[in-house]
């Protein structure tokens, strides 16, 4: 059946707390531009998980979820490019960023347009919004004019897709900010989905040694599959590196990596996007160390696209599969959104 | 009197505490590349002030004193190149780096000279090791091979290129540090000789404005002759910027710094050189910022030229002079280390 016939589409709308409730909901009339999606594989993103919680805010009620694969159904007058300035066509299967930006305010023109100044993002408005269609807990999602929609190699399969507008494509701005990795001792902190991505990129950019802290043996075992080269425990000490990157957000652990920079290091901060202990910092350390501390939050369009590219070149040696658990149904929503987190692969729906 | 023909030069020992003592000692035979050279005026840098205090250690007895200008009077066998590549001959009047770096080992290589695993510094050997006169608390000191050496364009006064080698040129590297200032908001924390030169090379790397913050209204002042373009006192609220360099080491300073920095924020660090309380860190605000803190520690070879070339392009237009004292004598040295801090210029010798 083409979706679009029905006129109707199906989304887990999120009420609050745990509650979801799916909703069959009329498919929109697309102003000029925008693209409606078939969501494919949607994964679940610990933020998603976060805000559930309470731990995080989110427009209330609304449509959650931002990383997914899907397929174009239908483009708006006047259609829309693709990232690489190609034109858009239904039936190609893409990936998109998280943010959408105006293009025009001085943080777009500065290039940090995920932090526009009248950013949206997938799965983060509110559903009596312009943008109710947001989020891609959903049998189909809208991209609005301006959105960053990446065509995915058909090499790249969609559990390998899926994470690659944020958790992958996140990674790729960290790796950014990490500076050149060739022959540096790398430390990642955190063996969790970003982690592991991590890990793959900074061996892929010739890191000489890729250590990986994590709390979870299985984790840090999961890491070594992934090609960490070694996996101390957070009791263990760690050998100064040039670079440390910080995914899971907890105060010790960015403590933790401050002190393994060795003169001239740098740590990419990213998992800290939750409220949480300050970390004190020893400014004469900083400064005699010629250390750097840097922020990362969301990314530009172009880490979505090297994102599908290391997927690609990685897909036959990585095990990126273990990642993404077997898909669930919309129906089940709810409980990957609230049951227990840790070593387990990360939740899919296939709505 | 031709200075080497006496075959003795006076030097400030320093023993201890606010123990210095005026020593007759021989001039020495130069090795390979080394530089004799006659210290024409020489500044008290603060952390001199602080090593007398015993709030920061260095080697003891020692000739201490990093910052000055020079007449080259002798070089050693086989001649030395100045920092432009330049043979250098006796008569020039030259500044030099603080740091002697080997040129091999991975630091150097990896272009951190500053940090080199066997580093020399001008004023911080011992009097008792290979390199006695490495002090311009001294009629002469000499310079080893391999030292960065400078000269003077004629035009830039003694009291102006004195501070260069240190002062100036650390804060030629912080701004290099701090990236690209045209149209830039910047904050310069402390109005010393370092804030007040900082301000100098905002202007003129054409930042859109420089609020300069001190506790001291003097300081202030100053800073607004300077080219600060407002000077909030420590209790007034400033407004988020794009650029902040700490030149003061107050942690309280530091974290001021951090709450002033809008999105894509940059920190650069440099007055934390002594010991100081922790800074609370908020790693958070740190991701959703792309803040970024950077720490500058002494400083590179081409560092010591931008700091000529801008006191050389803004000594008809900025007040440098001011912030020298007149020129005491040697054996005055000690009042100097020890007096009160403040507003004062900073205080000279000529040997």
């Amino acid at each position: 059946m083409d979706p679009r016939s029905a006129d109707l589409t199906t989304v887990a709308l999120w009420e609050g707390g745990d509650a979801v409730r799916l909703v069959d909901v009329p498919l929109p009339v697309l102003g000029p531009g925008e693209v409606l999606v078939r969501v494919l594989l949607a994964t679940v993103c610990g933020s998603d998980r976060h805000t559930v919680s309470g731990r995080r805010t989110s427009p209330c009620p609304s449509v959650l979820g931002h990383e997914a694969v899907g397929e174009i159904v239908e483009i708006g007058a006047g259609g829309a490019a693709g990232d690489d300035g190609g034109a858009l066509a239904a039936g190609d299967r893409v990936v998109w960023g998280v943010t959408v930006a105006c293009g025009a305010c001085d943080r777009c023109r500065a290039g940090r347009t995920a932090k526009c100044r009248s950013v949206r993002k997938v799965g983060h408005e509110p559903f009596d919004s312009a943008w109710p269609l947001s989020g891609t807990y959903a049998r189909h999602l809208v991209l609005p004019a301006g959105a960053t929609v990446a065509r995915v190699p058909t090499t790249v399969p969609d559990t390998l897709a899926a994470p690659a507008g944020c958790a992958t494509a996140t990674v790729m701005a960290a790796v950014e900010a990490a500076g050149p990795l060739a022959g540096r001792r790398v430390l990642v902190s955190g063996a969790g989905m970003l982690g592991l991505a991590a890990v793959v990129a900074a061996r892929d950019a010739g890191a000489a040694a890729v250590v990986v802290s994590d709390p979870d043996a299985a984790r840090r075992d999961l890491a070594a599959r992934f090609g960490a080269t070694a996996t101390p425990g957070t009791d263990d000490a760690v050998a100064p590196v040039d670079v440390a990157v910080e995914l899971s957000g907890a105060s010790a652990a960015v403590a933790r990596c401050l002190d393994a920079l060795d003169v001239g290091g740098r740590l990419v901060l990213v998992g800290s996007v939750a409220p949480g202990p300050a970390v004190p910092l020893d400014p004469e350390r900083i400064v005699r160390g010629w250390h750097t501390v840097t922020g990362v939050h969301n990314y530009e369009p172009r880490h979505l696209r090297a994102a599908l590219e290391l997927l690609d070149r990685t897909r036959d040696v990585v095990p990126w599969t273990d990642l993404v658990a077997p898909a669930a149904r919309l129906a089940d929503l709810a409980g990957l959104l609230t049951g227990p987190a840790g070593t387990a692969p990360r939740a899919a729906v296939a709505p």
